[in-house]
């Protein structure tokens, strides 16, 4: 078991541009974690291993993103009890509604805890894991505070022009 | 290798009803057949396993239906390079078009020949299923356009009140 | 802090048939919680008060299901670190996408894991509750391990026309 | 109690080139304002004293626009009988199909006065607001019935290929 | 001029189970009001002299549900500077997204208010009126502020299964 | 009455580059046409002296462009019997869906012909006038036969790369 | 040439109960149609022997109806220059946008008169035909004034409870 | 007969860079084709005769892409029992929504196997096609594999930032 808790999977590297806000705000927030291309259709048995020994990894929260069909979130749900979170890569044609179609509507007994469509769900992914651990960690309980706080605190009071 | 060249799947029973209009259109037209249940998420190794054999026991096609995140269909296609016709299930806040999307909107390698919404689209994945076989098959080349014929010829040329 | 460590809250008693699915769930775990009725908009106090206090009352996950513009799991994350878990309820003229976009598309800073509209994203935020509280809690772990084998177990081979 | 009577917040600087429009309309028609960056997620606080002062501030419209999961508006008119505007900002992704949904949908009780998604639904809330003020102000009234003789004569007869 | 300040009006009989909910709270609330049909397609010359008259008769607000190509909002809107606030009514096919975009979408210079769609639209459009009036009306106002305060009061703390 | 048979009303100056390419189909068929600008809402009075005068004046059909709450065609349609066809211009947050609904969703008794939204519907509304004239006019429906001939012609057999 | 200009065609006898609202209001007004039913793809010679004879037949409309992927209108509209109104018949899954949008979306060059979906848009085709007919036919002009006057001379002035 | 299987069709040369990737795949695994344009409405008569002797000519597999109300594949499929798949081609104003409906929601009876929306689809339809001929021919099942196989082996573990 590693000192690695959380885990970000997605589709292809074409992903990354989007799934890099999860892995930021991890950064951001002194969270360990490992990011892996896991390709449900072109790489499946990588997923089933992944899946199955995530558990006895150490694993706290997977957090996978995927557009189109994409499989990769629900797929790992099934073949893991660790959480799941998922996150709807924006796509051409349908901009991201296919995606999370495919990535919300699961049926009964695999959950996936679906964020916003496109960077904000990604960098939220980031932000859900960190609460999940923060539940245990006070470290991590609170960096997420101190960062809500000064999120809170950036608001200016009237708009700006500039 | 059995004489069953067509595979009907489906994510769960509640489908059986959907997906039974494929199964009685080959019966119709005096092609052999399997049904079974293989969940993606419930079985995937029965999925694995049904993927990796689907070549050696000689299937030709297979009919995949599923509902909601419907993930069994592009998955079956990233385990066996036997062509899979998928079958949105129609579902109750989404009419389908949350099945829809989780299997048309495969990425590049991997085709689903997905069929229309519902109990239409489970008959015309038996006919398809038929046509590909019916391209080396004379006997089920020759039922199927009888079948065909027929169909033209049964509709009347006025609407009727009755 | 009581040993409660699941909240279910919801904007009106007219949600309590669908977020049923999620008590039931967590009853048949073994997983205490409570049930709360929280409206946004006609008692915001209440929602500030249960946000205010939800850390210090030992709550690890809350459960909020809301209809149309479904605010009460968007407002609450914003209130409080404890993961929130959103369901989506159906609504009669958009179905429950009204609900879905309302809880899904919350900005950067504060997640919502948004499961599938109606009953059976109800029934995975219980499953999805219990699958965090398993990453430190081994009691939990083996029984959501033996839910998810007993489930699969469950499926038959093939469909059955009774 | 001040002499403005209509106050106009967002849920982000991000918001104002959308929200300038009713900015700009009220300027045009003599009529004061404030604007005021009030986040539903990130300032709760501020929402919450802005609403309930609202009608002691002598404020008979609140002009808010959001994006999103686009709390602001629906909550303000939780905590205000001051008549709320909402103005769905476009989105990336939904194009502001969800910040409509999450704005007009609201259950009864708390109505929020919803306009068209974008700019055009800007310009309209502060036109909103000028129509509300005239019922009972004879120079807002005759300022805005002035300029909707205006916005009716510069209609050319032919359009042009200039 | 008389003292009814509210016009309730909709294009056709078949909107009126929908637009009584906005009557039966005005008549709770003890705000006058007139209810007549005007068809913005079938009665066009009505709908003309109905805007043309209203503010010499004194309406403050004119609430007008429509279905479909809803054109009756937007024309009263055209016609007169009184508010307008617009009801979508459910349809069959579209589920009522055509009522709503059809009042929704008013371009530059005639803002429609728009409710949600349906019964609740109804109401809360009622309501909405309500507040207009109670900008200026301390006594509307006070049954307003009560109205509202019930409405919270009534609220349980748990979810009943009965 | 002049020769003038078809009348091309816009909503909008910004109209126009939509619009123009029904114009155009029209001068290349030979056919006279004046072009308007008649706001439903900016300039409804216009819109009734239009309709009210179009059969008197001799025009056979009326093709009206309209985008967002797209009023215009269907209270022409309210306005005269002469055949009206409709043209959603495409929209920025909605893409002309909201033009589409808001012409076509017509209650029974005044129908708009409905084509395409954006500049192609606006092709075909000149065509579709122009097949209406053809019924009773011989030179125009031979220029018409010959125009839809030379497109069939101009058809390549095979794509090409250039 | 026969003295019928009106032919109500459709892909299917379960689309008679819709298109039957076409034939009823031709019947009232007076005019001679016939009604058949044409598949596109069952009877495609059917539809292209009906499409090349219908100029020299002496139609000047064709009424089409079609629901799903609704090709009917859109090949007819191919196959002759008799302007073609379609109506998109509601559909299970779909609510027939499938209809819809398989009618409406035409390409340059082959226009299809599309209605609202369903039993209005049925109703408003055989208004249309009237009107265009009524360009050139005095007496079918009159009928269509009578009886658009009636029409609008049924509409009460205030809406009833019973 | 000749020894091409396999015909791309398209409804406009404006579909070339889209269905180009279909030939691409196949020409990268060495599969005979030819490419035509058949316009379901611009040249029906192309599509009749196409259809009527695809059997003879030895044709196993028909890929047709069209856009907008996209009737070349269904139509094919109602002249031919030979497989065909559908492309739908992106819109501009709908996304390819359009098409994809017209494409996939046919009737009992005609099968087209629809692929995801714009490039991707059209690949994969080559891929579909190069699946069903693999079905009897062992040269095309070997590079299949081996083609997937590559695709399988060409994803990195991890994403990169360049």
């Amino acid at each position: 078991m590693t000192d690695v808790k959380v885990g970000i999977i997605m589709g292809s590297q074409s992903d990354w541009p989007t799934m890099k806000e999860a892995a930021d705000i991890l950064d951001e927030l002194g969270i360990a974690y490992e990011a892996k291309i896991v390709s449900a259709h072109r790489t499946p048995d990588r997923l089933w291993t992944y899946g199955k020994t995530a558990v006895d990894r150490g694993l706290h929260v997977i957090i996978a993103g995927a557009g189109g069909a994409a499989h990769l979130p629900g797929m790992m749900a099934s073949k893991t009890r660790v959480p799941v979170i998922g996150v709807p890569v924006q796509t051409k044609a349908l901009s991201g509604v296919d995606s999370l179609y495919s990535i919300l509507q699961m049926p009964r007994g695999f959950p996936v805890a679906t964020m916003a469509i496109g960077g904000a769900g990604a960098k939220n992914a980031g932000l859900m894991a960190a609460a999940i651990l923060a539940n245990t960690d006070p470290e991590i309980a609170a960096r997420l505070d101190a960062w809500r706080d000064a999120l809170s605190a950036s608001i200016p009071e009237e708009p700006s022009d500039d």
